[in-house]
């Protein structure tokens, strides 16, 4: 990081801002969009940041993406709704989808919101701590593109189907659970070939189905759909609880996908037979629960304060000296970040830059 | 399993229901619990079933346990509820936050229902299942003595904290999550020790908080609370994962006991000074969300089938015959024990007839 150029959250936003509604994005839509990423980049979650932002442009521009989605409510009841997203960009219509199950939330206790034919959403905790402001308990998921295997399976079957949960507390920070229903992303792999590293064994396997430590391989069975991929949390079988993370991955899939009507199991970026890509169809599920619904939010908070306290507070394994509590992490990144300004890498910076100069828009940042 | 007793299930379940109507609970309630109890046995989860009648007995004679407690809907909203079990039995009040949760849903789209004063609850899977034959999803969460370490930690925080999701399928069985958000339970430490199998690493720390191997050292370990304890989902550290099985354990003590006003984090069975058993003050969360709220009932179904047959009928690792999908293989055992007969532990079965004996009960089982 020591060639990364610094740059500040808002003038990072503003030039995101520029990128969308130049790709015919309208303005609010494009302000949530560059709000999600941006959030990533602070929160130190730099795989979902700017650096995915040529993704979105190429969506856009290939037809994947729509810029001026025709956005459907579907179905709706007091506690639920299911929304269409006409194949535009995730973030918007997830924003909205999330706003929506809160007033529900406010409104009868508790909202949920599915989402159908959507796109890549960025980080499912930017969703889930939505709620937060509101007094209400967030959940957010979202399925994705294949890349896990299922326990016993040889081929990726499964996204990285995320889960985040965030709740409030009082004088601590809320609590943000954000995590992959896989061991670990794909850009872990990534890391460690770069690195020339060996993966541990519970990472992913080989196109036989059969743990492996070598991550260029995986990634190259990515690249070719030869087999293999990233394993459940809890690895390979049952030993370890491989299949209770298969277990979660599935359990997004049928909240985002199956009770939507969106792509599932083998979920693929389809392409038209001359490769035009279509509509990813990924889908999401937004819930929020009011706190105060069944307890007083001061009593609430009091106790959220107190579990965090005492689980900061107890003791520690040997040569440890700290138990951290979900979301901590990142918001001391966060806090740090805005301070001292994003690390941009330089590939991400020369992108930017590329993309600016290909849309004929304004590159202030460095 | 070769001296294993057989016994019906309908025998079975009504012997428990004389020993609990002995021990002075209400005829229904009793029947709720015994029908828990038996539903374990039959799909197979035996550390579950009747094998725990006896802690039951013994948590309602040392009045940890109220035979007939006042229960007490405390706040209600049309999407929520919270429920005082006033330290009853675990498992009439789960049945009956569920059945309210599912009205709810009925009634709303979707509905959640927590319990705090309660005790050990049976089977999480049992109360997601209730909500398939309303053609809903239903979810079930309770918190539990503690028994897992969180990362870097050393010594046990959190309980076992299980997490049930059901939902319903068309020609296909419905998918039933049914997971500790441990790696493994105190069961499985308990059947290697006695078997003086070494456990494998990602099980569980010994008292300094290294993993171990030693399944008897933790089980010890556990008697004196000296520290160490079971590990969450992921293993150790963050390499495989763990922090994520920590944080979805935490995410079942917020709901569970925090929503609530149960006990959490260091959630321990309480004693008077003079060492009499008091209420535990555990904490349960259920839910439902109506199928149809979101979509057609039968698009659902059938995409459910859909999403099961692309699993099933998906390529196998080298080795394996066979992809499972979450809940197949307990809807098998119970086919099976319901041709066949529950076998019942020759150790188990020797209790069942002492209980009868003390407590002047008919046993008929064998």
């Amino acid at each position: 990081m020591e060639d990364a150029v610094r740059v500040r959250a808002g003038p990072l936003k503003d030039f995101c801002v520029r990128v969308f509604t130049k790709m015919g994005v309208p303005e609010e839509d494009a302000r949530i969009t560059a709000d999600v990423l941006v959030t990533a980049d602070l929160r130190g979650i730099d795989s979902h940041g700017v650096a995915r932002l040529r993704r979105y442009v190429n969506g856009l521009r290939s037809g994947m993406m729509v810029a001026r989605p025709e956005v459907k409510v579907v179905a709706e009841t007091p506690a639920t709704a299911l929304i269409d997203a006409g194949a535009g960009l995730g973030q918007p219509v997830s924003y909205r989808a999330m706003k929506r199950a809160i007033e529900k939330a406010l409104d009868v206790g508790a909202g949920f919101v599915t989402v159908r034919n959507s796109n890549h959403y960025g980080i499912a905790g930017y969703y889930a701590m939505m709620a937060l402001e509101h007094d209400c308990i967030g959940i957010s998921m979202t399925n994705a593109a294949v890349l896990v295997v299922p326990t016993f399976g040889r081929d990726a079957m499964l996204g990285t189907n995320p889960i985040a949960v965030a709740a409030p507390a009082g004088e601590e920070r809320p609590f943000v659970l954000d995590m992959a229903t896989s061991t670990v992303p794909r850009g872990k792999l990534e890391v460690y070939h770069r690195l020339e590293k060996p993966i541990p064994l519970g990472w992913a396997t080989d196109e036989t189905g059969q743990p492996t430590t070598d991550p260029g391989r995986v990634l190259e069975n990515f690249k070719k759909r030869a087999g293999g991929g990233l394993l459940p949390l809890g690895g390979a079988g049952e030993l370890l609880g491989g299949h209770k993370g298969y277990g979660l991955a599935l359990w997004v899939d049928i909240f985002c996908a199956v009770l939507s009507g969106a792509a599932y199991a083998d979920l693929v970026y389809p392409k038209t037979p001359d490769g035009k890509p279509l509509p990813s169809k990924i889908g999401h599920f937004f819930g929020a629960w009011r706190v105060d619904a069944f307890r007083p939010l001061e009593e609430f908070k009091a106790a959220m304060d107190d579990l965090q306290r005492r689980l900061k507070n107890a003791p520690k394994a040997e040569g440890q000296t700290r138990i951290y509590i979900h979301g901590e992490k990142e918001f001391e990144e966060a806090e740090r970040r805005s301070r001292e300004g994003i690390p941009l890498n330089p590939k991400v910076a020369a992108d930017l830059r590329a993309i600016a100069e290909e849309l004929g828009v304004e590159y202030d940042l460095e």
